[in-house]
């Protein structure tokens, strides 16, 4: 097992907010970092090194994987060709089958059910003639999702009813789809879920997430799941992680259906640090962002104890305008990711209110 | 008065862990940093931007003040002409006042004298031959000071009886100095006080800090402090602070003299972060590193509210060898500075001991 040691450097494909954050975690521990990515980015600034390149020069991302002893990655629709020419220099955590999994829904979901953990109905859907097939295996209603690059809301269209199948299908462009039924479910929450090179596995406490408009808008610990529940959300993400030997932090949406047979369905997939474990940097110890590196870097996992309570909403588009009164309100930690243009959707900062631990942890 | 932005940026003289920690807690509120400084150091691996200057070259200096938004400083003996230099094109925050108090010991305990503090007796040494007298004035046990550039217990030499004087004298090399009684006290602390530029004042609970060989070794929280000699100190420390039109985050350290006539004498004082607070970062909502960034932007303080009792050590020169372990340790914040060289005496990172807060503030 190859541990990176302080003053190593660790690369980053993807230069955004999460690489940012990483990279902070990252000089937390005497680390060094080097962004890969295609513009320059949030990470950028306070990144050691930075390489501008598209992520097909295979040249250039060859040059930075020698540069670094660790390639990691912040978003995973990083194209497999690049993971694949950055492996051949340094080693790649996680690997490159997490990628493979998450950025295809249809593959994900497949590989999901086939570990056979609960997941919502779903069929291929590889034209429009496919759908009325898909429809009726799934039921309506249903979301029609493409297969890849889809996130934050974007590549989806909702089917009520067959007869709105053609509309779903043109909304999403006519690509290779994915049609899942949609669940009853009471409320979303998330398992992040960090593993280690040699196996060793800590899980943070359990979020409850809130979305607007596919966006992620609020993460609240504790999340009142019951304990047996949280049991089989923990024991789903563990499963999930070892059949990928995943390395690295790992988040796992799932619906919570109170009461029922599967209280636990598996939503999707996401083989980086996470939006709802963002409070994590505020409410525990180790942040997911340093344990994501300390797992990379094949040191031991650092505590995911959590001190505190926490509420964690995210600063989308304008919203961030109010960062003088979000700095002055007592209890508010703010995070602002200095991005220039506040446009629409784009997340800019988010802010944990955290309070003294009252609830049970879940 | 003017504030900083997030996308700002904020000059840092000094490339140190303490600008190196500062850049961090800068990037968390979106903010730039650039750091000025005369060797690559610590800091210049976060930071946005950095220019390898000395600090007697004024072209430099005023070229990096004019691409910054505000200027402040990491180490208290940045030269007063390039803190004025730099002041020609940027708010330098806090003001060359603090500088020229806290740089040289007599300046320094004259100052704090003169607001009706208690200090240790202390006189002026010109001269080998000034000793005998300064001795008369202070008694002995004292402690021999140079006025300057002495930090971690440099350019000090004891002096526990008369015949003591020509060698301490040459032991401090015969430059300008003070003469210090020394004080039986109980115990160090420090007060960690933050001003906003508005004339709002935070306090941080008080460490109760251990000295060896003149480096900080560790600092507890709580403190022990009885509640009436806890308010005494932040009362001086105030008094420091608001004589000094301070902005931004200044320790002043203390001695204990539990249940006499002055329980509190001020030893001496640090305008700018202060090891004695790095437990803040993880005990902590808003860290001493974001609320100087806070203040010296012109944004509101930051909660000081503690969450976690906290014991922080140091790591010294080759203690950081032990990374691997203190890594693995359950509870433990480990914090490197990314220096290459683990010399003697040199802060390589330090650890930060958390758990559930149980005793009362102090």
């Amino acid at each position: 097992m190859t541990s990176v040691s302080p003053g190593g450097t660790i690369g980053i494909l993807g230069g955004g907010q999460l690489g940012r954050m990483l990279a902070m975690a990252a000089a937390r521990l005497g680390l060094r970092t080097h962004i890969y990515c295609d513009h320059p980015g949030p990470a950028c600034d306070v990144a050691t090194h930075t390489t501008i390149g598209a992520f097909d020069d295979m040249t250039a991302v060859t040059t930075f994987a020698r540069a670094v002893d660790v390639v990691t990655y912040e978003f995973e629709n990083v194209p497999l060709a690049t993971a694949a020419a950055a492996e051949t220099c340094s080693p790649l955590r996680p690997a490159t089958k997490a990628l493979e999994v998450a950025q295809d829904r249809l593959t994900e979901k497949t590989f999901v059910a086939g570990l056979g953990l609960p997941v919502a109905p779903f069929a291929a859907v590889a034209s429009e003639a496919d759908l009325a097939r898909a429809i009726a295996e799934t039921g309506v209603p249903a979301i029609l999702k493409t297969r890849r690059l889809g996130y934050d809301g974007k590549g989806q269209a909702p089917v009520s009813s067959p007869g709105e199948a053609r509309a779903a299908w043109t909304a999403i462009g006519g690509a290779a789809a994915i049609l899942e039924g949609r669940i009853a479910f009471a409320s979303e929450v998330s398992v992040l879920v960090v593993r280690a090179m040699d196996g060793a596995i800590a899980y943070y406490d359990i979020p409850r997430n809130t979305h607007s408009g596919g966006i992620l808008r609020r993460s609240i610990v504790p999340s009142s799941l019951p304990c047996a529940d949280a049991d089989q959300a923990r024991d789903i993400a563990r499963g999930i992680a070892e059949a990928l030997d995943y390395v690295g932090v790992l988040a796992v949406e799932m619906f919570h259906l109170p009461g029922t047979a599967a209280p636990l369905v598996v939503n999707e997939i996401a083989p980086r640090v996470h939006n709802s474990g963002h409070w994590t940097l505020d409410a525990c110890a180790v942040s997911q962002f340093e344990n994501h590196i300390r797992a990379v870097a094949g040191w031991p996992l650092g505590a995911t104890t959590r001190h505190s309570d926490a509420e964690m909403d995210n600063l989308i588009g304008p919203e961030a305008n109010d960062w003088a009164a979000l700095a002055a309100e007592p209890g508010a930690c703010l995070h602002l990711y200095g991005k220039n243009e506040a446009r629409e959707g784009r997340k800019m900062g988010h802010v944990t209110r955290v309070r003294v631990r009252t609830g049970t942890p879940s």
